[in-house]
């Protein structure tokens, strides 16, 4: 039986990386997904008034899974319009609350860092926090405008995303990094300390330290090597994450999944980078983080061969240089190159 | 007239770069400075319940500056109580609403990034954003607990700290990039978006870019040389300013100044570093932040001269090598280099 995929292009290069994903998931699995396209895109904005339709989301239950390619285009659309009508629900509503981010380095690719040797899996909580949209403003445009920014933490939503990452990191080496920013934030990040307390007597085999936000970007640049397991709350792993991109050498390799590990719906995997529209038209975009990511929806679909497959053909181009250099080749040629590796 | 500062040891490794900072200034401009130190830290924390005295704030109120070593020693006091006890008090009383920091490598000094001609100068809030410190919690102890912690920005709050960044980028390289996560968070950073757009109708010489702090975080990795003046809220500045610090070869480097630009009450000097208690007793803190930190106080204070003559003792002292590797010379090693280069 194929898994049904919800495909979402969305905007600029969103649409150039997912065809190149989706042609590179037909060679290397022919049949093994079947996809259904929806463009949803500021387009959509444009003439509805809206970024998908009011059902989309009970639309996209029916799938298996999400692939997206990137929303977003401010010049026509402001990000807090498109994205609160898109990305931002589609995680809420499915309760994706684990966004996963591989960061290492692909052989080949030489990352703006001295230091190559890491390996750094950031679990991102991706449901409440900072990003819960709870706020207001007053006094509009007398210039005494007051605005207000409210980040909700639950006990269930800080622990479960903590409990991920520590069968995670019983994977891995064992390491867990929690962060948060307690020494200033006294109420929220207070108690995400607690909750990772709590859950490290679960997991006494997990060697548990506790970060500030500030001193683990720091720390993500002079000893990245020193990181496993990384669990941040939804603005820090956002942070994180775009930093982790920058070590392995650029948004064109920063893949992610966006997981409700209870499987009661979708899971949706896109490339971390945005739509960049001023460079859609340039055919540049590297297609590398959209093709890790069907990587990792594969994977969670349970076809780790041909995952494997797919990951092992990528590994082979960027040795070879391809795909490498930001804006050296393109994105047809990088998409070539890994299809003819998956044929040898 | 000699100046009067406050010195504010704290706690750890605050101690001795302060020490190492007040001779090097004892040295360069003697009389110049007439200090009076408050032994405020967690020890007077764990004596008397406070980590300075009720009447702290006034005391401090009658100098032209405060230089602060580093507060904190996790392990006794917790960072919620010991920071919201001094230090970030402080910064709020005097209204020291801008927090700059200087980040570029100095002579002598190999960083983390293959790249190295950059100087980026950061400008963060300091009074208010998500350090606002309102919040709570709900059903303590019961496993459904919520927490919440509000971010608090007002029109003149993120005006000022706007005006005075577009004010530097004028003395500088007329490039200010302004910090926001508006595409999640659509209270809060939507407005400090506007209020840069009014503000840049005043400043059209400068070139202003509009950047998500998780772009602007991995841009400081991937190409710093194209950033100049950065301005953030509070928790942004924060974390972008120990990135600097990172790219610029470690915490070691970064100094600060907590600036009320009025000048109703005292600024106040302080290395980015934390208190570090774990290593205070190996002597090998690096004082340069502290002495870094000195000479911005000393620029403060109209010593001109004075800063320049430390600054490049310091500069003729990395650069043969003295204090650029973490851990290698000791703190009075570093010292005493610089020290010699001002008799040079
Ligand atoms: C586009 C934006 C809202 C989004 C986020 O912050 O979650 C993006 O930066 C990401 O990391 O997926
Ligand atoms: C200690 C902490 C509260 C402080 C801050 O976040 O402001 C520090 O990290 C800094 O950058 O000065």
């Amino acid at each position: 039986m194929p898994h049904r995929i919800a495909l979402i292009p969305g905007d600029g290069i969103g649409v150039s990386v997912t065809d190149a994903a989706m042609a590179v998931a037909h060679k290397a699995a022919p049949g093994l997904l079947q996809t259904q396209t929806f463009a949803w895109s500021c387009e959509t904005y444009l003439e509805t008034g809206r970024m998908m339709p009011e059902d989309g989301i009970d639309t996209l239950r029916g799938f298996d899974a999400i692939f997206l390619g990137a929303v977003g285009w401010p010049a026509k659309v402001p990000d807090a319009v498109s994205l609160h009508g898109l990305l931002l629900p589609i995680r809420k509503a499915f309760v994706q609350y684990t966004n996963i981010r591989p960061h290492r380095l692909l052989p080949g690719v030489q990352g703006p860092l001295r230091k190559d040797g890491f390996d750094i899996l950031c679990i991102r909580e991706n449901t409440e926090g900072e990003y819960s949209g709870a706020g207001g403003r007053v006094h509009q445009g007398t210039g005494d405008e007051v605005a207000v920014e409210t980040a909700i933490f639950t006990r269930a939503g800080v622990e479960r995303i903590l409990r991920f990452g520590f069968e995670q990191a019983m994977g891995r080496r064992k390491k867990l990094a929690s962060v948060t920013k307690s020494n200033a934030q006294k109420y929220s990040m207070v108690f995400w300390d607690e909750v990772t307390r709590d859950l490290a007597a679960e997991f006494p085999q997990v060697e548990v330290s506790h970060y500030h936000v500030d001193a683990i970007a720091a720390r993500m640049v002079m000893a990245p090597e020193s990181l496993d397991v990384v669990v941040a709350s939804n603005l820090f792993g956002d942070i994180l994450t775009d930093l982790g991109a920058a070590i392995q050498g650029g948004l064109g390799f920063a893949a992610s999944a966006n997981i409700d590990p209870t499987r009661k719906g979708p899971s949706m995997f896109e490339p971390v980078h945005g739509s960049a529209p001023d460079i859609a038209h340039l055919g540049i975009a590297n297609p590398i983080a959209a093709i890790w990511s069907l990587v990792m929806m594969l994977e969670h679909l349970g076809e780790g061969p041909a995952a494997a497959r797919i990951m092992a053909a990528v590994e082979a181009t960027t040795a070879k240089g391809i795909g490498t250099v930001p804006g050296q080749d393109t994105t047809d040629q990088i998409t070539a190159a890994i299809l003819s590796a998956l044929e040898a």
